[in-house]
């Protein structure tokens, strides 16, 4: 599994300037924490950071996480590309409507050679029941396409047809998007410890990265997952 | 494959006469497509019907269609239970986000009974390729189940990993919700020939559903899927 | 202020029966509230009702509002037909993206005769004040739209430009339609002491209406507002 | 009118390197375009451009605009800065719901001093009447505040119900930020003919601006607004 962090917002600091120079360029403020706090200021014209109580970014955002301000996180985005990951992965993910994928066709791909992904849980004894029947599958895979395009199918509609015998658990990769805001909801749902294993770790991979670019406005999700495991 | 209407949206008619009484209990003229015609109406306050050339309800929504006004499509829903369909077509369905889903839980559901979808391209040659191939992934599936249970997984645990090595096409059952704009949404993008055949199946299904409570709301919909198969 | 239920979902038993025949026609429970329930036990197949702790309708939409499953509750939705509100609220309320609105458009109809709303906490002193200023306004109003008129610009181009004149607090009417989780998060927002008073009234009503069609899947909606007004 | 452009999509060359080196910091290639393109060749993990006919950035957006994948565009966003213009354009603006908004607040900030928009359709002696009216609907608003302070609401409940004399055309700021396709979309309405003038000249604007970061992207978007006058 891998989730490279691929393009994210940045702000242009002289136009910044223009309304807010105590906000531009600040050292130690990443572009989108700074963004954040300039959204939340223009809604009360308060660009000179007025109060002492919230006159830095962390404490700033402190507030409005506090406040459940929380549509002015929606302005800042961060997209990944998505590598090693399951479709009973993506299956769950994509339910978050707020963020945006592209994702790898099984239609338009030829699925030959996919992986079949470990699940984290599994032993050694069991991922290797679980590769003997992704091979068996693969040789299914393989004779429904032949079988089809044989009798003139396209590969298009081979392909989806005889997809149907690849495990669920099959490589799938994905591009995703989103603000700040779709992504603390997804971290709400998934980095948590009722959340399947596979997409809590991935939770996991994401927050880290997207604290690299936005710890201020991400300053209250937890270390561990959300939640108790109540079984 | 099945869906079944499962709920819609009624109008109270004795409210709807206090506002608009030639609208309201209207002869031929379903709940669905009267409402849209209020919300279309409300806008311009022209509940009167002042122009003949829109004053019945299918003339008045093939110009709202005409002018592309689809939000006074969004106020009527309904509601599918659908099964018999594969993951694959859910994982294609569920990214119409302005639809709603509850969705059959692999982890907390057994599948060692699941079926596995044929796919309505499929040979019976083909289809005895699928099913073999079914019937093995079944049994790793309930191999690895035990093997996790019997280190002491849970219940759940156990099958999110153990469904890795069930087929892509197994049965799943779906939830569906939307308003008109969103299921003539979903109708552009599937109920196409460049679709996969499973889910045009399933909007040629739905499409026949909502024209029964909505005939007027859809009319520009065509009867044949949209476009031309460029292959 | 009025907010008229125009419109919901209504079940069909027969259909939900085949399905779930303990949950269909059930005596003294909402159509909306057995939809949640249905959609809820979809994911899990579990339309026997096996636990006993959860086995009455209000016992297990307690619990799926507890354990935060929300999206079970976006696909019963309720239609209002809302006249007597201002502009300032309606400019608050269409951030919520997630609920569908047909609004009076100031473009097409004439406003000569709009009224303005007297906001809840005026005394009649400072609604005399006020509606001194908007007779004032109505009469440029009436001007600037004669003018236009006058040097050929079309109706609708003239109230577009005539209507800046218009003070914020006239009355505007509006379709407003959602999934009760859709409504919930309105409420959360707005049925709250920190929102405007003109806003908070409508919540009100609006949560009025919806618990007498969906009492189970509100359950946890404070009857005060939420919050504590810390000024 | 203005609109700022303060913030937008960029992406990490290196990353991207590792994936599609032909699409990594190619000259002449904005950011957003090579991220729409990224995100389009992840589908088919056709990142070699083995087609002639879309081998370049602009023909392989073109033909995704043709195919009407748009949600390959869904990944760029671009964030504005606006400021002069009325709560009449906002209102509509925030109709588009795939748009992120942080707005000022008429609540929190003092409108004593608001200024009140000349809609671009106005003559001198038509503004010249809006300006008086708009004298007098501060003075009231003015009266109004200090009436409902001196009887003790705090600052925010006056202001709240004061504000209903205010013009509908006084001046507000925003922030929007929204991905390519929900411009897109914006512009489809909006950059029209049959647009009000005041957010078709704003919908010029932001065109100009976003042309500048995403050209290949909204190549097809017309150079004068959509559609014909209908009148």
């Amino acid at each position: 599994m891998k989730a490279d962090l691929i393009a994210f917002t940045t702000v242009s600091d002289p136009t910044l300037a223009n309304y807010a120079p105590k906000l531009a360029g600040e050292v130690g403020v990443s572009y989108a924490d700074s963004l954040s706090e300039f959204a939340g200021r223009s809604c009360y014209q308060s660009f000179s950071r007025p109060r002492a109580s919230t006159a830095s970014n962390d404490a700033y955002l402190a507030n409005i996480i506090a406040q459940q301000h929380f549509s002015v996180l929606e302005h800042a985005s961060a997209t990944f590309y998505v590598t090693g990951v399951s479709r009973y992965l993506t299956h769950e993910l994509i339910r978050h409507r707020h963020l945006s994928y592209s994702q790898l066709s099984t239609r338009y791909v030829d699925e030959s050679n996919v992986e079949i992904v470990r699940h984290p849980t599994m032993t050694d004894d069991e991922w290797k029941e679980l590769l003997e029947l992704h091979t068996k599958a693969i040789q299914t895979y393989q004779i429904l396409v032949n079988k089809m395009e044989a009798r003139g199918l396209k590969r298009k509609a081979a392909r989806e047809a005889a997809r149907f015998a690849l495990p669920g658990g099959i490589e799938t990769r994905i591009v995703v998007s989103g603000n700040l805001r779709a992504w603390r909801d997804f971290f709400f749902k998934r980095w948590h410890v009722a959340a399947d294993v596979e997409i809590r770790k991935f939770a996991g991979l994401i927050l880290e990265e997207l604290r690299s670019i936005a710890p201020n406005s991400l300053q209250d999700i937890p270390k561990e997952p959300y939640g108790t495991d109540e079984g």
